[in-house]
């Protein structure tokens, strides 16, 4: 097998990562895919390597889903538990953070309830070139890079189960609705989506859409040339799901209402909330996402939810387990000889 | 060695086991109390499996006894801690137990504070076949197998500690003393101990006996034919301990004083708790249980439960293991061969 | 390589750890320091054994460094969570580790706000004839001793970086500084630099000094014969900065404020913190110790705490993993030959 090219430390942002890199995320997570239908579903890929979970905010789903993915590649794992922590007694961020890479933590996953919390300590680990990797898991309303990374997975295995490959993305349509504004998870799915050629229309409340993803858009020298084209803004729901081939819905936090940002619960969900009726604008074949915990009959009925004809939500979460796999495989070996994955 | 038999996929209660079941419960756990007397206590069993402890009601004390049992099997283990959990967020129980679902859990060890909840999921893992084993490890006021059957374990090792076996329990005098009504522990111990030919004697304070187990009762059509001779009620402790072999006391729980079930600890302990001098009515060898925490000197006094010669507590604990062992065996492998077990 | 001696079965004081002893634990961690420059930084000396976590007193860094110790010597580890225990349910600490010991704990590492606690646990070990092993990883404002053998492994590391030993320490200079008297650390630290020959001065403001290290002070017949010597203390701090080879200051808690032993933290900082500029008092390659998590501005300057030429609190943390699998490797193993280490 080829050589798999990778030249990320960390996984921060996508908003440069390049189709090629794409490209090697969702081939590595393939391969995973392969080795997680076995009977023993563990490699040794990681043994004797330490991954630290630091969860300054806390987070179950995504902290398990990255912690079997670290122990289904037979690395140790630490769990950070900010509750009992030395944060209450005053230390900095950064300082817990290199705590844990004087214990001799190979990679860091970090999730904070602030922007560039893991920017900043994979800077600071660079300038003390320590080789350690950092991978973004969730921060602030900025980035959330893994979530991203294995809705790509999803939809490439959707779109070609037989060999998924970021190119079936190319002319699809993909409606992101509900509270882009305030979405790490949006942001993460613009740049990954964008970049595979897909062509992505945001939808929600103009309270809840983002001014810097309006005319004029312009992002960094790799963007696709024509990626204001690809990127399209709706206050109508329907607009945006007119021949949608996916539908992708945010989790709608409950402290937006009380910020006086909408009406209500039931008003969002008459105006934005997902249904198999809603869906009838649609591609005849579309297919739902939501990043998930749902609120039902919010953002999206039980029905539509729960129907597996429809719903990939629970893909989703498989997904997350092959692609943290090949994240933290890529980041902790480097990419070697995607031969390696498998024995 | 013989095939073991066995065909739960989930363990939710003990109503319907029968006499085999609760044999190949035993001889599976006595195979792996061998195990761990040997140096190196851990077998491939369940190598790249995983094992969710989704323990929505908190449990430091059984939750450790499954996560030890898991990790002596070589399976990977994942806690899930409802303080930091999408619970918070709005998610159903249901939607968290599909998660972990999907990214690859083999079985599922639910405690929950309602009734009927491990009985849901598995209901539900049913329904989409799953293949996924549910372990009860405690719903509501309702049941807790794995304790009756570490007690059992405990049990049959006093009565024939060279090769315990269920036959030895046949006409044995079991007394379970206190709050009957809120017990899950004396619930599923009623179904083991009357299946396996012993006779259970329930005693405490009228608002805490259980009307259901009153005269007349019947429970399924697996019940030992004369059940109704097998299950007396008493008021007063005394009637219940005369020549017991066995004498299981229950904890109290605090808040039935508040709640007018009880007039005070010092008098419940005077009427029902267990001490040195109540026991000259029982067996002259009595053993006493109690599947702890213990709130010492209520339900027992300080003396008799350290008291190595009577107390079978610590006993329990240790079974616990290697019961937990065998029923995550039994799930996880539909019990093969068992010498399996020890390879 | 020759056997190892080593007959202690429980680290709970070094208050009569002899100069040999001190001299096993820095031989034996600097093998494992190897072990940990190795690509595969596992070693199976405790597979299948199994080590708790009990802590009482939460703290996530030092659960976390003794966890990692234990998992790279392979054993299991299970963490006692206190929120969400039976402590709360009006069970005694002793009814916890004696659970855990039924369980088949083979080490039991334990925190505990109150003196003495590990001590208790470990004489009711001895009592019940287990063998298992008890670490003290700090009681109340008694003994710290693993974190008084990392600093110990730490100094001599800096000292002699070729072949770390303890006689590099005999007259060495060693300020410790800040609030002594409630400090566990600093009095573990007494007993092994005194024991390995430094001197030790103590500086801090007169609440905060000790009455029991004033003059006169004799501790025990293992005492080095000129202790009195060894030991000093000053209520200024240049006295104890003048010409010492190290200088380790303490965490302050901000509780002392409030208890009126302080007047405000800028006063305590302007009298007693640490800087580049106080430094100048001390021999000219001064070494900065801390044992974490830090206030900084308060005991130390940011400048000087992040001088990696000065600062050795990385340095103490990377120490702290190696001599913590020491620790576990002579509890558990009772100091066998050495070249088990790096199998």
């Amino acid at each position: 097998m080829a050589e798999t090219r990778w030249n990320h430390r960390h996984i921060l942002s996508l908003s440069r990562f390049t189709p090629t890199d794409y490209d090697t995320v969702v081939n590595t997570a393939v391969s995973f895919d392969e080795v997680l239908s076995r009977r023993n579903k563990k490699v040794p890929t990681l043994q004797g390597k330490v991954v630290t979970n630091l969860f300054f905010e806390p987070s179950t789903r995504t902290r398990s889903s990255f912690e079997l993915a670290a122990k289904r590649l037979s690395a140790d794992v630490l769990n950070f538990a900010p509750g009992s922590s030395s944060l209450t007694k005053g230390e900095t961020i950064l300082d817990t953070a290199k705590t844990y890479l004087a214990m001799g933590a190979d990679i860091m996953i970090i999730r904070h309830a602030a922007t560039g919390v893991p920017h900043a300590i994979a800077a600071e680990l660079d300038r003390l070139k320590t080789g350690v990797g950092v991978l973004n898991a969730g921060d602030g309303q900025h980035e959330h890079p893994s979530q991203a990374l294995l809705d790509l997975l999803t939809l490439c295995t959707v779109l070609n189960p037989e060999k998924p490959s970021i190119d079936s993305l190319k002319g699809k349509k993909i409606a992101i609705v509900g509270d882009i504004i305030h979405s790490r998870v949006a942001r993460s799915n613009i740049w990954s989506l964008t970049a595979c050629g897909a062509t992505v229309h945001l939808a929600g409340p103009p309270t809840l859409l983002p001014p810097e993803f309006g005319a004029g858009f312009q992002r960094s020298p790799v963007d696709p040339p024509d990626l204001q084209r690809q990127l399209v803004q709706h206050t109508d729901l329907d607009a945006a799901l007119e021949g949608a081939d996916f539908v992708m819905t945010l989790r709608l936090q409950r402290e937006r209402m009380t910020q006086h940002l909408l009406p209500s619960l039931r008003e969002y969900h008459r105006q934005f909330g997902l249904s198999h009726q809603r869906l009838q604008a649609c591609a005849p074949d579309v297919k739902v996402l939501h990043p998930a915990p749902v609120n039902r009959g919010v953002e999206i009925t039980s029905e539509l939810m729960d129907d597996s004809e429809r719903s990939l939500i629970s893909q989703q979460v498989t997904s997350g387990v092959a692609t943290r796999m090949a994240l933290l495989y890529l980041i902790g070996t480097g990419g070697q000889s995607a031969a390696d994955i498998g024995q």
